[in-house]
């Protein structure tokens, strides 16, 4: 009995949450305000069903979630960030990148899908990148979505099994556990060399999905501000939500 | 009891459909199949809430729900097509239009925002338009999905009550009952003369939003006919999905 | 000192109807109409040179010569009409394409570079295309250039032992002469079933560049008819510029 | 005799350069390579004529030159440099920006056209901005055409007397002369902040057209410095193209 009154609690709590969204998108959109948030992590970390909680209420003309296949031959002989760019948010939008241009530092890097030159040079740009787009007046947020071994492991096999999931599934994700160090590696140096000033990188612990998604909302919520809306909803977490500047800091971990 | 039951056993239908498409999904993608899908009808008449059942399990990466804001001052200068035609769907992409062209035939007239002659020159090019890119090798579904008069006002009601729901409303809705006649007369005119042998009207009857989404999904998997999927479930109620030409021969009626 | 006086004439002829242009395109963006002319012809049959004496004084911000490269996959995919109709003109703009969606009944016919199937259905589809892009309110201006079997040899003998056109010289311009009878037939066939109402082709005998490209300006200035300007400029030499009408009717024949 | 002579010859050795172009973007192509040119300079100052002789041997579908009109209300709400990103060159590609990203610190600024802060934050991000498509192996180079109130004077006259040029003459001519000073204070404030290692200015004194076009593509040339060609064309002569480094270091002056 209690396990269902605590999904009926939580089911409350999400959608006061995306009440205050709601409200805050209104504002947004009267202000010309333009946000932009991206959604970064290991496969299974959670990062369609956040987006979904996250835009479930929202405008639907004036959000886009972007989830960009894998780049083609064009795509390949441009900038990095051209295609990006393309879909940056515009006076009143939200943005929604399901990964981004760090596909670069990540999956890229482990997998070699690119050059360590190339991976280099995104690494050294992409704080000048993004902070070049905040001035021009985009709100970003960067959301690491962090999820241990176990977890992600319970997650994929659930996905083999689950009819429904099969096109969650991906070649890549047969690689996810064996080179479950690699990704490490390669998120530790992320996050080190793409943590600044306009664009901090805020990490989530995933392996509770319902804490996970609640409290991404209550930090966006907490990041746009709006003076007329969310201000009854709790602060996100601190044990789930935390800056890099904790981790770097040493208060806080993340998986190993 | 019962009621619960249902909902637990619609549920459960609902599932099975989403299976069968995401099978079929697969298959089109591997044929490098293009899929496009057209939603249209009045407010409230429940677009959003199938469109979310459609793609739930889709592949976020190849499948685009596209619903664009009003046209810009460029948009309006353009070719009316142009702003659609960008992002039809490539091979083995699915794209869902949340309105679509066909806001020139409702909306548009019904509200005057654009002028007969180019109401005029759109209901009689579209035709032409949608054989043509039918026979470039897309697969065309246009739904237009029928509520009645009391059942949008209290969807819209409800939406005026919900927080939830605040940016489902639009100034627009407020004359949505006010002009119900207009618009009735604007979708049996559109419905009249667009609904041709590449691109067929196939209404739904929508006062039941169950009932009309997993018809809707039962819809498209007949469509597309996948011959590994969807063969167990059952086909579309004929009460509820039903051809244009049913309309025409009187064996249906549209709401007045 | 004939030849040199001739040239002289040409020139001043030339600038005369380069005037008239200036003064009609000014209208034109006025009234916000669009403009969209399209040249065709084999390799060599000057298509670039009437381009650059049409568009030598026009508005840079406001023409657009448009000449695709080959097709990329993704072009592949998509609608064969996609990528040219994301180029047509907006209010006040003109636009010319240095070939166009022709390509499909010519190059890529003659040299397989698309499937029957699709050149069918490019044949079939263009009228249609072309009646609604007209519809829309774009004046559509198709020129196809004819030049002799003789004079192209000749020029692209020319383009081989000019270090400066090195690059005109491509690939294909080798066959050019070797398929030199199966381009004809694609012409007559493309001449023959996209000839129409919206979108007559207009012939320009080529084999002299400068009667050529002299008349091509007055066959546009006389098309978009500005008021207030080339009222004292020649009208089209019957001989170099005429319409495919007059082909069908056996009053002037294509180079065999 | 002899001014007639010095043409001819000025047209000799503007075709040994055209020759050498020819051959070096034969070479980038192979290669791959991304090349990225933009002109800046007051009105009049000979973009346009530059632009011409560069781009009149290269390959018409490897070659764009962008010249953007002025910002839509959707470009105002978007990224400043989104919209020529969009048009930056992909592999084998050559891109000539007639007037630039640098509108904002130029004609926006003298005209205010746009806020001061916007006008900052474009000059103070530009040079990472250069830094990062560098990087990503684009090729740029950034010509300042710099003409003397004087020649200015005389151009635009002569604009205005010649019916060929009246496409020429915009608003924003009228006031060229008269804020003469204003914009030899932005041009100035431009060059020092936006000269960087990865984006140097070149200055090109252009009040004599022939010379400024002959040593605009030497200068091109020299930079893309391809193994073979240009090998027998001269130098850049150092009175007509040089580095702003030279202005810094006041061995060379900029019209007053
Ligand atoms: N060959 C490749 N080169 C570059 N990126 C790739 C390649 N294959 C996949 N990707 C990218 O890797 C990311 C992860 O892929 P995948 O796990 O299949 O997708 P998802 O995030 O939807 O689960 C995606 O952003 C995808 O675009
Ligand atoms: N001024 C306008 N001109 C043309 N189309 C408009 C205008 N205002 C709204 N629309 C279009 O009318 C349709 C209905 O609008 P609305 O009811 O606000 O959106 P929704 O379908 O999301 O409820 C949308 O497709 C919108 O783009
Ligand atoms: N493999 C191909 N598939 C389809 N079209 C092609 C292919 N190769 C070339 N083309 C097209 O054929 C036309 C003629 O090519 P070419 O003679 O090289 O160009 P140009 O018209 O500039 O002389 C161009 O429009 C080009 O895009
Ligand atoms: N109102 C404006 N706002 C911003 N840029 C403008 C405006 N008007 C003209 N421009 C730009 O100023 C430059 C010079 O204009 P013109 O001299 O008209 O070619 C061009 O790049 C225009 O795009």
């Amino acid at each position: 009995m209690s396990k269902k009154n605590d999904k009926k609690e939580a089911q409350k709590r999400l959608e006061a949450l995306q009440v205050a969204l709601v409200d805050t998108q209104i504002w947004t959109m009267a202000n010309g305000q333009k946000v932009c948030i991206l959604l970064e992590g290991r496969d299974a970390a959670g990062k369609d069903g956040a987006i979904k909680r996250l835009t479930e209420c929202l405008s639907v003309r004036n959000t886009h979630v972007i989830a960009l296949p894998k780049p083609t031959d064009f795509d390949r002989g441009a900038w990095w960030f051209q295609r990006y760019v393309n879909r940056l948010p515009s006076t009143g939008e939200w943005v929604v990148y399901n990964r981004s241009w760090y596909n670069r530092a990540g999956v890229e890097k482990v997998m070699g899908f690119s050059t360590p030159e190339q991976q280099e040079t995104f690494i050294r740009d992409v704080p000048d990148f993004e902070s070049m787009i905040v001035r021009s007046g985009i709100t970003l947020i960067k959301l690491w979505l962090d999820i241990s071994m176990k977890e992600q492991k319970e997650r994929l096999d659930d996905r083999r099994a689950d009819p429904r999931k099969k096109l969650k599934v991906s070649d890549l994700d047969q690689v996810a556990q064996d080179r479950w160090t690699d990704y490490s590696a390669a998120r530790d140096d992320m996050l080190r060399r793409s943590h600044h000033e306009h664009g901090p990188w805020i990490c989530v612990a995933t392996d509770s999905k319902v804490k996970a998604r609640e409290n991404i909302l209550r930090h966006v919520l907490k990041v746009l501000d709006c003076p007329h809306a969310g201000r009854e909803v709790a602060a996100p977490d601190p044990d789930i939500v935390f800056s890099y500047d904790e981790v770097i800091e040493g208060r806080k971990t993340l998986e190993p």
